[in-house]
């Protein structure tokens, strides 16, 4: 069975170019004029494009006795109606797990996904099995990548020893820092103070939060990596405060990237000023939306390459499961949607503006994450022999967002309203064809695991250069030499 | 009794103009051409200025199970000696000691002070007590300003609830916070390292505590003490990343403060690679000596203003003491000397170049941490009504500094063999002459603790400001007003 | 005669403090408790602090055959009626005229001035006459600060070789160089091309000047100076680009000065979309209002002292001389009010919201201003011996502004319906009361002229440093040494 | 014809991957396993890249009434040797002189070149036959880079308006802005005041355009680029400052790349203070070479991506035409060599050290300047279709640089006696061998000239942006609307 995809233009972060695209098995297996195969899909007009690629998603996340309400299911298949062909979830161990144990919980999550998925690791508590199991998912499991919250105190949180211990951890397994930057110290006694106060609305969950408390916590996990010698990935960017601890990293050649989120570069703090209780509550998420300043931060950020990935933190919660925080913001559930939404709202943003070029568009989708992952070029490459995850871009497609028609199992969306123009004519994961002009031909189960290596190429050049700088003893012929 | 300074020029952190000065009982009663009084001085040639104020120091501090070997008595003497006529200690109280107890034992070791000093209370642990005492110490002990460390794990060292904690309640009495600011855990763990992999050397001190370490910390108490109101005053700046922390704080329009100290604004890193043990030992301090970029960025810094204040963290080890640390750098006491040093290696450095004004001096050795104390103008100014702290400065009068000349109890200097240009011919500590032309006239126990009072005026206008855009709930008609 | 101000609080931008104030003969002559005169004051509940100084101001500036409407009797009213008792303006020589000429023009002109004054001398041309008549002016004629435009290009603007030669013989006198900063080549160019495109309403005068545009020629004449080694006043900075510029400066250790203008601290862009013409229209100058962003940044360049006085730039034109750019807003006459309203606007938005504290505002409004251009204490100071310019400061009193009541000769006021809180009680230029609680008495002719010297100690100080830091030739033993 | 290239490993910006590459007629025909050809090389252990594209050089360039001496037959050759398969000259019209003329000139002397070449155009004076020549060089003469010098006064430089006119028909023509940014007019006050004062050894060149020289050019040329929405280009930043102002403009959105030299990020301005007069002649260019500050700057950009390209400015003079300048450092000529060391020093310094790894070499040297010059993938790439311009690359071969031994027709080199590790095994150009194992086999007049579109990706990109955000009218009903 093969496919070819014809007439249109591949355009890749590095290039764009006229041919056609032939996928066998799966993968893409030649690219030029003229190719043919048992299935045609006509890209007239299009860009066949890598499929995007979401490393922040929580699908089906375990949350006060329920769960997240996508699931792999719904989940990836949202991902696929907006040109998204893979996922990467959080591994959440529960405190004292054991990782491998963690992992096994989702595994069985995961054998829904329509689409390809891969997982980070959470370090959510800290011990000898910790330390001991980082090896193991590292060398057995395909895990590179590993998620620390600062936040959620009491919670998920690790203090800033167990954070550099575990840094120092991954420095030696060859794997790659993520965090979750907020102060959670701060976080929870803003919370109290505010609840104390009577600000018990969804508004007072983006005051317990301002774009400072997540600076520091950026700027903090950015000093504790370099000092372990382990590159940092930094998630929802939300603001210039943090994103300016990453520039100011970066300018000091430190390895950090900032990944802001299709939310905070298109929505505003003033959704949690609505009057309708309702419509705040589904914005609820950390870090909060933020205002126009910040958002401009973040375009600039991804235009000169400060900031390198945009994502969603898809964590879809229904209205009846943001109502739990009904008298008290701190038991709304955080999350909202955007699986399917993120390549037509920052295309339409981005590219229709002319704010970035369609390159651009791809490197931040889909090929700087594949590379920052460790899973480039099986993702995120229109290469011969590289996965046949793509979609087929029609920059003429529009329509306006709404809940009606969305793929989440939600009911609302928080870009309702909005017009997007520039969507998936074809979706296709791994060579089947899983969107096809608006119709949904997703295939449970489908989806696999993606294994990501350790000891990536940024990772041995960091190493290096820690090798060669690291501090030597002076050498001294007498101790004390001086006499009193 | 009376005195008159006759012949000089008065210069304030304000403004220069020649003018006799007239002292009565220990206070400047008139300024103005032709004074008479019982006593003259002739200041023919020099400056009369303010007695520099240093806020940093530990005099006879308990060290384990001894002390820093400057007391009050030769810590004041070398302070007058070199034309400072106040010092402010750190007040440190136990693990579970009453604040008021521990200011016994301060108020025990400082009746032998040759000049006026005040203390800083420090918040080495949390608890009610510490809460509930923090009121007496305001209201009734007459201080307002709070040290905390960030550093010093498992001994001094404050995590970040407690520090938001000290810091709330430190807004509510309209006090002042303080930090040393390190990242403790961090330096912990690097000393472990260090020490497991053989950098056992004074300069694997250095190495324990790089600046991004100071920087972040620095970073971190901006954010908390901005989130809690408070003005904060960050002690020992040595680095351009403190700094920046701290620049970036003053352009959003916060009130922090930087001190950095003489000895990081003339000495370097390079010390700590000298052969002889005891000359890197003896220059251990925590925040160490940087490089010459760090130094170019504190002289920028007090030039442009984002740093305000220059101390010594006065804290004498003899060579013996710092012999703790043979083989193991962590045991090295840290502390230098400086008391007597500071103003003339100032004045050399900053007024013998260009880089800066007298009147700028003026401020940055007393006047503006007059202000920040809030005992301005009672010290830091001459004014009538003003004590007479004077210095009488003659901007020709040379020396070469060494151990063998000063008045510090320890048997070295780390500014050995610098040449200074520009000392005090007299300095006068409440009208009376403790130093004379190379004098020491030095009266043990007439130095007086200096009370301050809270609620300054920076701290009214912030708490004014943090009032106006405190967090406002949204008012909402019903919740949730939207169906489902 | 002479006059007491009694049961008021002294505030000056250095201390605070209640004393009662004696004027003799315009002059302080005493400060303390009790003191008695011919007159009383009465500043229960005042404030008694230096009177303002602007120092922007364009007074019957001739323009297009006519003047601005504001003369020195009107102008220096307005300003006696907001608490400024000082002002400066600019001595701007044709094109040819000798700097001597230019000023006998301007003495004529302020022979009617209220209070005292003082000019800045433009250097509109330049030649050996000019380069002659620079010694003298600030020899003779008491004037120690040079502007020069970097706009208005084919009229007032200088290149770069004149301006780097013009800061070079200002370096030689001591004197200080101002610059007007905007790219006059950019300016000009983008004002044809909007108007060859339609562009001809008030609006596109924003749009022809942006914000970089003043950044740019700010850098430029930082650059310039340092490499003169003259200090440098930037007047109107009006945008973070600029501020951003003297920040940069000021943090490598230059003498660099900004003074934003309180139109640009309360005002924004928004003024020029107004569907009114002449709304519009009033409001043109250069540089022109922005938005809120750089609003923010001027507010925190006070506040962290990058930024040093808050000015005017008082260049008043009527609605009908607004009227001459109908059609073509380039010939719309730039300049806007603001004398009267610049201290009670700059107290509402300032002290009364805790941004600065009162000592702050006397810096800014006056003292500042006084040590830059040499004339502190006599002016900017409330110390004996002092010009009695003094204003009892009422923080109590309000008006909603309004030109039905203003001084200006104009007929509208751009902060018309503006509230302020804080407002003049008395106003008095050398001891004379020229406001007294809403009644004018100002005496035209009153006013004298302010000699500023030369060599204030900032210019001593580089010049120091300058001579320290000079490029010194290697020494070379044979010229070329090798052989080929 | 074929080639094949056996055993490598291909690195590319985007990836590395183990394939042989087969070549025929000049191009690349396919990238695979087991290829076959009619001749072999042997990649064993090596790195088969892109050859290095070195857009900065300056070949036979005339100079005083002479040439630079190294011609595009030596110069290509050194290219060659060291791994460069393209470079981009500067085409220079003579004041008055139409931009083809010029043209012929340059494609008179590149016919002797050994490998591929371009042209810059420059625009070294302004008028109505520039301004159209400029259409015709763009469209017909396949360059669409365009050269401004902001230094060089009296002979090169052009002024702000001219600038700005310019940057406004290359945006009509889809074109590129380049700069050399330096203020020429105070190079020239500054060089004559230097030679006035005795300063006229080589170490007063270094002098007379310190950093702040460039960074104030860069950020002026920044700015009227943005105003004018043209992409900009700045060749040679040397220092802080420039790439500060870089920086900030891309974090502002702007398109703008920086180009550092390989000398400016090896060597250090401590060359000029050298005894030998040659010694530092030899290493008279513009910008002079820097301190370790800027250095440190220049990596640190590299690694962050705010610069993009590492170039050499080669510009070759023998040590009989810098003597010149004996006794007027003003006649040395400026320039110095490079293009056979660049890829060596780079990789030595770069990825030999773990700063940078092997991808972004490729990026750095060769693929991120065949973007910007819209000649990818024809030469940036190892892609089929591509040209076979490669570089097969020994990590571990090694050589000490010296003058002995290089292509160059100049007696020295700047680089003399520094060991570099990484080198080229091959060489080759258009396919065919030019360098094999140190054996030069250049054929002169191998080199084409390679043609270049307008209209690049990011053109179209800033010109949507600029038409979006374009200055509009505001709609008034009647004006003036306002009665008097
Ligand atoms: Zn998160
Ligand atoms: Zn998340
Ligand atoms: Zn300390
Ligand atoms: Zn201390
Ligand atoms: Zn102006
Ligand atoms: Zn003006
Ligand atoms: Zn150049
Ligand atoms: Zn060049």
């Amino acid at each position: 069975m093969s496919t070819v995809i014809k007439n249109g233009t591949v355009v890749t972060a590095d290039l764009s170019y006229e041919a056609d695209v032939l996928i066998e098995n799966g993968v893409i297996t030649e690219i030029g004029p003229n190719l043919k195969g048992n299935e045609t899909l006509d890209a007239t007009g299009c860009y066949i494009m890598p499929g995007g690629i979401d490393p922040h998603v929580h699908l089906e996340m375990p949350f006060m006795g329920t769960y997240s309400s996508d699931d792999f299911e719904s989940g990836t298949r949202a991902g696929l109606a907006g040109g998204t062909t893979m996922v990467v979830d959080f591994c959440l161990p529960n405190q004292g797990e054991s990782l491998l144990d963690a992992i096994k919980r989702w595994d069985n999550k995961s054998t829904r996904a329509n689409c390809d998925y891969s997982f980070h690791m959470a370090v959510t508590w800290w011990g000898e099995q910790v330390f001991n199991d980082m090896q193991t998912v590292v060398q057995q499991r395909g895990i590179n990548t590993f998620k620390h919250f600062l936040a959620y105190k009491g919670a998920l949180m690790v203090n800033d020893d167990e954070l550099f211990s575990s840094f120092k951890r991954l420095s030696e397994l060859g794997a790659t820092a993520m965090v979750h930057a907020e102060n959670g110290d701060v976080v929870a006694e803003m919370t109290a103070k505010l609840l104390a106060e009577g600000n018990t609305g969804p508004e007072a969950h983006a005051y317990s939060r301002p774009s400072q408390v997540e600076g520091e916590a950026t700027n903090r996990a950015i000093m504790i990596a370099d000092m372990a010698g382990v590159p940092l990935y930094v998630v929802h960017v939300s603001c210039e405060e943090a994103h300016e601890a990453i520039r100011r990293a970066r300018q000091n050649g430190k390895r950090v990237w900032g990944e802001p989120l299709i939310q905070h570069l298109t929505l505003d703090e003033s959704e949690y000023f609505h009057p309708d209780w309702d419509h705040a509550a589904r914005r609820v998420m950390s870090p909060p939306f933020r205002n126009k300043k910040h958002q401009d931060s973040l375009w600039a950020g991804l235009m000169s390459g400060s900031l390198s990935v945009v994502a969603t933190d898809h964590c879809a919660f229904t209205t009846e499961q943001k109502r739990f925080g009904v008298g008290d913001f701190s038991q709304i559930p955080n999350g909202t949607g955007g699986l399917e939404d993120r390549m037509p709202m920052l295309w339409t943003h981005g590219v229709g503006t002319g704010r970035i070029t369609p390159n651009e568009f791809v490197a931040m989708t889909s090929t700087n994450i594949a590379k920052i992952l460790n899973c480039y070029p099986k993702k995120g490459a229109v290469l011969v022999g590289a996965d046949a995850d793509l979609v087929v871009w029609d920059p003429e497609k529009s329509k306006t967002i709404s809940a009606d028609s969305q793929q989440s199992a939600i009911d609302y969306n928080v870009f309702e309203g909005h017009e997007v123009k520039g969507m998936p004519r074809f979706t296709l994961t791994r060579g089947q064809v899983a969107i096809s002009d608006g119709e949904v031909k997703t295939q449970e189960g489908h989806g696999k695991f993606v294994e990501r290596a350790p000891n990536a190429t940024v990772n041995r050049a960091l190493s290096q250069w820690k090798e060669l700088t690291a501090p030597r003893p002076v050498e001294r012929s007498g101790i004390p030499a001086t006499g009193v």
